[in-house]
């Protein structure tokens, strides 16, 4: 079977798993959890062979942090499954009962989207996270990993598949695609996959929203921005914007840009060059900037940049307006972060700043699925339409509306023979 | 200016849209509703010029009866916008407000999607309908009319942007797209345009699916079914059936395709084949239709045609699961009902079948947001993402998160210093 006879066999095993009663998927996730502890050696074994392989390839460092799976990621896995089952059932809720007529009612309820196609980096505990929030949500996952993973991911994948079957899943709930050719395959596949999770690189996930008549859900790149406020406490800025640019700073989530109110940039610059320096930050500034702190002079070009990178631009703004307009223009929607103690300027900054996440003191590096507390996260979105920002449980939902009549016809209505009443129940 | 230049300036004005208090957006709705009240004259000589031409062009009864813009329709039109003023805020609702740790507050709370491009066809009171919604729910709306109505628009227009205006809304709430030529520049305009909702044919629709990479919300086609169960009572199937097709026969939500269980197609087939004779229907039967009643042959084809005219397909299923795989497959998602006195039938084709909505024992015409009792609608989406099914002032709103904290940075939990307590407020 090629990926699109596969997808529309999985379309068709999506309707019976959408009917999944609560129970037999927190019992899936259950018996995954136990699976996951039994069959442990297994996938430590895969999992050094991929080390093996990436240390030979001599991957960099972070990747193969991200590669390893052991006991630590295995517990952590562990009780985010533990979590996932104690979450309220997304599924099956009545958002909206309405008695339209005598007879005739309308009943809103959530289900889940269908099939999803999430494409994922080099982390194999991405594949439990996904493949999970999926069977919580009454999804059927289609997923690709990273190549590096190859091996810990098929570990996984059979693991959580044979749980799944013998918890009465269907044959379709979860697939593993295992070559690099099948993401263009899939992502032609729109009649049978309802939703792609694109996470990776900038590039990468423009080449899917270019490339694919399938919504997309999540975001090609990662500005954020920390705007230092006229009002800012400058001890709280420092740190924040250390941990901002340095706590991880290849996530979509670190900032790239900072933006100072010019009546502070003298006392914040020259004290936040030294720290910055001390985390082997590079910086880059505007002409004003320059004139306080040395650094190389920022372009246009670095306040489009997601650099991903020991790197800071700095940019020195005369208003809250100027700094909100920057963040607009050039940011990508993500996670933009206000220090400040004046909470009206915290309002209006966090009003008009366009993002999926807006902040006051504190670091961008909040904006993660786990960190809000929804247990984990599929990915984040940039796009407003949906889901926004970290996306758990309730992105992976839509809801239908079922209307039960009994003979009714608009005719009735539309002559003035009958009109509605609207009741809500 | 063009219209990559005015969305912009409508996208920074949308910003402050999206601040206004509830009291400024119901105030400018009663605004509007006097003003068309007080204007009526000038709107009614429009609109008599758009139908003089529209007869000398010999334009289609059903194309003029949609144009007319008289006291009727200015009545419905007005009781729309006091509904709509009733109805609650879709805007500043708190979704979920949770302390992640001491001090360290995430909000999320809706907000409007920002600018919305709406291009939608003949009916002018259309223009009216969404632009209040928009206005409603804190956003900015371009709007694109039909050529045909141009006149009757553009009084319309004035109207409402006028009593805006006056009521303190930014000058860009309102904007209205003159020429055809217009359509190609906006929908290139993403970095400006948050929605489109285009309203209109297939290959419209389509066109513009194409040809942006701005979200569009809607649906291209409308393949609606009936499907007569087994148990069904034939009393009720054949008045929902003449309603589903004939009563508005160019609607979305009209019927296209009607299954028949075999075991009650030799007693349904011949009356029902009387009863579409007399309201002029042609009908096209699958192989075992035709043994029943002289009919045209259906072709597949057929079954993946919207007529949007006096024509019905049929064919003959020997199994509910049947029934649900030929409109899964066939279908557009759209709207699809069930006759049938049994509960547990109706229950399996409203979750197994994959449209936004599902209907036992009623006509495929109540797919409306007016009749669900939304007020208005934008549109119908056949998406599973964001809205689905009528959309109202809810799929006109979106959310962002708000996290308010004291110089909190994530290398403190990173690191074990401190963590998440999770607490709902």
């Amino acid at each position: 079977m090629n990926y699109n006879e596969i997808a529309q066999q999985v379309k068709k095993d999506s309707f019976r798993m959408a009917t999944l009663q609560e129970s037999v998927r927190n019992n899936t996730l259950q018996a995954i959890a136990n699976a996951l502890t039994e069959k442990k050696e297994e996938i430590f074994e895969a999992n050094e062979a991929d080390l093996a392989d990436a240390k030979a390839n001599q991957l960099a460092a972070p990747i193969i942090n991200r590669l390893k799976f052991d006991e630590h990621k295995l517990s952590d896995i562990l009780s985010g499954i533990d979590s996932l089952i104690s979450l309220p059932d997304p599924l099956f809720h009545t958002l909206l009962e309405r008695e339209l007529d005598e007879g005739l009612t309308l009943i809103k309820t959530t289900c889940p989207i269908g099939v999803i196609g999430v494409i994922f980096e080099s982390r194999p505990d991405a594949l439990i996270q996904i493949s999970t929030l999926c069977i919580k949500s009454g999804n059927c996952s289609i997923l690709k990993g990273g190549s590096e993973a190859a091996r810990t991911n098929k570990a996984l994948f059979t693991i959580i598949k044979d749980a799944g079957i013998s918890c009465g899943l269907p044959e379709g709930f979860i697939t593993l695609v295992e070559n690099r050719a099948g993401i263009d395959e899939l992502i032609k596949c729109h009649e049978s996959i309802d939703l792609l999770i694109p996470r990776g690189s900038n590039e990468f996930v423009q080449y899917i929203m270019a490339n694919s008549k399938i919504p997309v859900m999540g975001h090609a790149d990662g500005i954020c921005h920390v705007y230092v406020d006229q009002s800012a406490e400058l001890s709280k800025a420092i740190p924040i914007i250390l941990d901002a640019k340095t706590q991880y700073v290849a996530a979509c989530n670190t900032l790239e840009t900072l933006l100072v109110h010019a009546d502070v940039a003298a006392s914040l610059l020259p004290s936040l060059k030294d720290a910055l320096a001390s985390k082997n930050v590079l910086v880059k500034g505007c002409d004003q900037t320059q004139q306080l702190i040395s650094c190389e002079p920022a372009t246009e070009q670095d306040f489009k940049t997601e650099y991903l990178d020991y790197i800071l631009s700095i940019k020195v703004v005369h208003t809250i307006q100027d700094a909100i307009e920057h963040i607009n223009k050039y940011g990508s929607h993500h996670t933009d972060s206000i220090i400040t103690e004046d909470d009206s300027a915290a309002a209006e900054f966090m009003n008009f700043v366009d993002s999926a996440s807006v902040y006051q003191n504190c670091s961008t590096r909040f904006a993660d699925g786990f960190r809000y507390g929804f247990g984990a996260e599929v990915g984040i979105s940039t796009g407003k339409l949906h889901a926004r920002g970290p996306v758990g449980l309730d992105g992976l939902v839509t809801y239908k509306y079922k209307l039960f009549g009994n003979g009714h016809i608009v005719a009735d209505y539309a002559e003035g023979k009958k009109s509605f009443h609207f009741k809500e129940k």
